[in-house]
């Protein structure tokens, strides 16, 4: 401690709330208890009301789920010009209509810009003339920094392996519940990631974790990532603070799935 | 390890991508280094898929935000009857209109149900005649498990301290950003809460945490709570494994604050 | 918030240290700023200080490495009383000269108690005339909740898979650095283990951890235990709170191990 | 997931222990079970062995307690030159019989490097002629990263508020026990601490964490730091990547204390 001039406070003549700061029962203390210890002092309100820095206004998203005012759109029904090949060409799937389908014979697109920690919102829809089973039905995925992939998959009436279900964390986490809506309807996903920190020789310091709400039920509670969401093997630990977002155009061949209203939020 | 029959792969002609599960970045490895290593064995896909169990089946909410089939629902608009007094009688504010109104004169309601791990929605309302300043407006607040508590305020044009602020953790963690609708619009808290658990003395084992999406934007990302959320001094740890949701009726002079869609999920 | 009675404190002259409570930097402030927003009263020594409960008095172990007061001697140099097999029959390696040495003929021995959270301390040493490479070189292990196995190995001028060696969380996590003696020499691990919680679906809910220290050298800082630790594919995750500390004897062809001075106290 | 070429394994007669990867319990479950679920395809162990990178080759400390090879020997006996004064002045508290012993007339001293992560060890004793009750007797302080103390302080038959016994984290976490020695011996503590890291808003966004062994009993079990140890009032969160080790010289009448064998690992 930084200084002696310390008194003693004498004995008092009950055992306060105070005392439960560390280690009491808010329920059990009974109030006329003789203690043979100095109390903690009491305190005002005031002790402990902070008035800076004030947090930034943001207008949130309304009722036709646009986004917060503080949101980096990536996608807002017009083009995909926040978007490109990971060979750095032109993003080419095809926008209509408000919304984006997969071109399948165009690969997998991802933002030109990387992210650390984010708040993720996407919606998607399974086509209604979906086909297939298993993984082979409307088969898509969202990667957190090109890493860590968010199943997606028409899982309405289609039992598939639960790791790989929609709302898992892939090949590692099945989602909680399954609140898939079936197809020609919208699905969202709000996704929370956090970033891992590394250890000097490249292990996880700090684990990355995601939670995930799927169409506002909770499929992932600050799961734990273990590495790379790998179809084969064990999970990797690259050592990468960013990186982007990535929609798979899985090759499958049911038909395409589509993606609308877009946002992140960096944190 | 288990047993012994342990053989040497040998030298191999490149670094797989098995290496990266320790310690690898998947972005920088050359495919012909000779390592002197043995490698990890090739796994095959379905390695890695398990079947069982299947996640449960739950029908999302809708536009209307109604409840996931597998929520509890705390109010539907028509009745209190799954929330009483604090000392066990009925529970006594106004439900009019498809919501209720706070009745100043009746005291805070939880409810009759305790829980321990969960998600939360819950919808509020501040006024349009909402009057007072700073923490005299419109104030409320959700406790979860009767001992943290989320706070509800007007802090629309309101400047207060900011750890008191609306989705702040009360006296503890101010919100990450202001998110908040006008008065006359409805405001959403989705709160996802993880009890403690307790050493044998008394102390957090593990800290209870909360996530709070407050309008759909993040404004409590896995925050760890200290203890009870005071308005006196330091935080409690009371070693409690479940509790009531429990909203408040404030003392203030402002004119009361309505509620509608209150549901809950166990975790 | 309970009770309104709010004063503002006014403006002060200058940022004290009370708001970087929330969010400043002891280094940068600036004591002279005027703040439009007021200030937390200032607060008095006795108000964070509580006396109550007095932590218990330990006595804690000597230069020979006895045991601290509030432990439970698991091994003492004379008999293996608080150790049985497996298939719950008595315990029957070697004791000797104050140690005891694996019998391979007579398999695993575990405690005859079962453990939550703990403090583990054990001593061991590959003797002199230690043959074998890799994994066939005084293999044996410590097994936390009969689960999670600390390798012990003779990696002194051994080399094996790295998530094997001695100080590694067996498949899962390599140790940090080697700091293992010589054969004949003594080794010690001081472990510190979490038990991990579960969720109702049977996944962790809180993942269990464990901190070794290696002959006073850190190796695992509070890792992430996946689940069992597999000789063969991924780890498991079974349901249990508790559980007894077994020492492995191992199947290879190499000379057995010793060990001396195990004891271990609950947290 | 990336490719789709997924068959069925078909039916099997057992519900193999690699269910249990996900959910299952290796005690409980019954080995005849016929699922009507496909299962993971067998593994075999060199699918979970990595070779490298190999474990860097630590010497540890001997009997005598000297520190591991890859240490920083902060002090060994001889003198004071990895220290300097908070001002950056020379060091001068007496260097004399391998040891060194607080001059309260020259204040505090600190490490001339600053660390992030590390594991610290530390001798200290309290001189037989101490004198004093509570706080004022042979109070001292570890300073990590200047921010965050662990407290020193003659806990022998000295009571005191337990925030502020000897192995407390300074007015936040009491130690779990006192297993302090009596005036005249040497105490030691063995630190591993992890730096926390933070949101742009000066928030942690990762805890920092402290884990304390006192005579080689745990007092401090990765306990989540609220911010620094003020002897006044709330913590505080100064955004920090890097501090030094500081050594209180206490304001207290009582005679000084001494240290010996100070060492530091960089984690």
């Amino acid at each position: 401690m930084k200084f002696l001039n310390h008194f003693l406070l004498g004995v008092v003549l009950f055992s306060c709330t105070c005392f439960n700061a560390l280690s009491g029962n808010v329920d059990t203390q009974v109030a006329d208890t003789v203690s043979k210890y100095p109390q903690p002092m009491p305190m005002k309100p005031q002790m402990s009301e902070y008035w800076e820095p004030q947090p930034a206004v943001v207008t949130a998203g309304n009722a036709a789920n646009s986004a917060p005012s503080d949101a980096i759109v990536l996608f807002d029904g017009k083009d995909l010009s926040k978007w490109k090949k990971p060979n750095g060409s032109p993003a080419e799937w095809n926008v209509h209509d408000g919304i984006v389908t997969i071109d399948k014979s165009k690969g997998d697109i991802q933002t030109k810009d990387e992210y650390k920690d984010f708040q993720l919102h996407i919606e998607w829809s399974i086509p209604v003339n979906i086909t297939g089973t298993s993984q082979a039905r409307g088969n898509s995925g969202v990667y957190l920094q090109n890493l860590y992939e968010v199943q997606i998959l028409d899982t309405y009436n289609n039992e598939t392996y639960v790791n790989g279900a929609a709302g898992s964390l892939y090949k590692q986490t099945p989602p909680l519940v399954n609140p898939i809506r079936k197809p020609g309807e919208w699905n969202s996903y709000d996704i929370i990631f956090t970033a891992p920190t590394f250890t000097k020789d490249g292990q996880y310091r700090t684990p990355p974790t995601v939670t995930v709400l799927f169409n506002g039920v909770l499929v992932q509670n600050h799961t734990i990532i273990k590495g790379t969401t790998e179809y084969i093997g064990f999970p990797a630990i690259p050592n990468r603070d960013k990186g982007p977002i990535l929609l798979q155009s899985h090759g499958d061949a049911s038909p395409p799935i589509s993606f609308r209203n877009i946002w992140i939020r960096e944190l």
